[in-house]
């Protein structure tokens, strides 16, 4: 089997040089198997995006990072709106897009290693496209917080994007949320691997929470949850505020 | 893991029963995976269907064999025009789809056992949908032909649709050609499994060959290839006919 870390880049790449959307395919580990994001949501403009979206990215201000910036959808627009922006992912592929596309910021880097980041070196932090799912576990989220409150101004923002897995009516995902608190994750903690071609990503955990499971990653910590968009919606918004020291 | 013989008929299920097009997801034996069949093909109707495809069902006359009937688009509409026509599959939940849309006979049995059938029954099986891959291999393909010379009438017709696995530009497609001479199979003998939510379907082989290597599967049976359509694309139709004995 060829396995490698960057299925996911592999996509991006492809659908950058073919400039044709392609279908992703996501794998979990009860072996359910699904396409994941739409054809062509990485390189969607913002015209394309929905309004949820362009709510949070409007709620971004100062000197950004944006975590797990994919093919650079957000890290472009806030570039060209004028922002100072660094665009950080742990795939090289998407890196390389982000490149191609014009991003003058872009660091192949895994979330694990923003303290690699100055002290103090941005105002807002970007999650976006569900990337609050970056964190991968509760303990994992708790120990990057720390670093994310490092790395940033005080005042500090995070704007973070997530879906709460608990609103779902379909009986497979149920069940996989079930056998994730039997095994004492979170039930959202989804362990997934990216397909493409004939190249099999490498498993990782990513997270979905609801607001109740996001309060608990952030009691004790430097970060608080200031507001919430849609949350009513499984797909939500969550404004998270530095706390002053 | 849930492996199930049937993860192509929950798919088919799970398609009449919300009257959503779902995706094929299918995994080929090299780990290459990718959408199969355009979402809802399965239940196209004939105003949908590609000229070629209409054109291939127009060669159908007498007592009709539909092989691999699926969802039974092609047998719906050819009861609909008044033939008397057989559906038969392997997937049960494609028959009971069958049943459901009103396909009056539909079957459950693989094309093994196509001679369970009577002696002279029918004076046309189709394989439409790249159905001519449901032999599977050389030799199984020679095999079944004998029991298609022993349940059809004389001058009887097979119209098979499949697709020359040579016209690629794909290289992953290129290469997987390769690795099957290498272990002395056709090129096109592609052994896949369908995946289809947490279900994974069993691997089977399904062949795709050029109009060559179809004449030489034909070769000393009691079939012929009376005309080829759209032979000069990838996707073609085989009329094939008994020979007179």
């Amino acid at each position: 089997m060829k396995t490698s870390r960057d299925a996911y880049g592999q996509q991006l790449l492809a659908q950058y040089q073919s400039q044709q959307p392609t279908v992703e395919i996501i794998e979990r580990d009860d072996n359910y198997i699904d396409t994941g994001s739409d054809p062509g949501l990485y390189f969607s403009e913002y015209r394309q995006w929905s309004l949820l979206e362009k709510r949070a990215v409007k709620l971004a201000k100062g000197k950004i990072l944006d975590v797990g910036c994919g093919a650079g959808r957000h890290a472009l627009y806030l570039q060209t709106k004028g922002y100072d922006v660094v665009g950080i992912d742990n795939s090289p592929g998407a890196i390389r897009v982000c490149k191609l596309r014009g991003l003058k910021r872009a660091i192949v880097r895994p979330i694990n290693d923003v303290n690699k980041f100055k002290p103090a070196s941005f105002d807002t932090i970007i999650m976006m496209g569900n990337n609050f799912g970056l964190f991968g576990s509760f303990e994992n989220a708790r120990a990057i917080l720390k670093k994310f409150a490092r790395i940033t101004a005080p005042d500090a923002r995070i704007i973070a994007v997530t879906f709460d897995p608990y609103k779902t009516d379909n009986p497979l995902h149920s069940s996989y949320l079930l056998l994730n608190r039997r095994r004492g994750r979170l039930g959202g903690q989804i362990r997934m691997r990216v397909r493409y071609g004939a190249t099999v990503g490498e498993w990782f955990d990513y997270l979905f929470v609801s607001p109740d499971e996001m309060r608990d990653i952030l009691s004790n910590t430097d970060w608080r949850i200031e507001k919430l968009l849609n949350a009513e919606e499984a797909n939500y918004v969550s404004l998270i505020q530095k706390k002053s020291s």
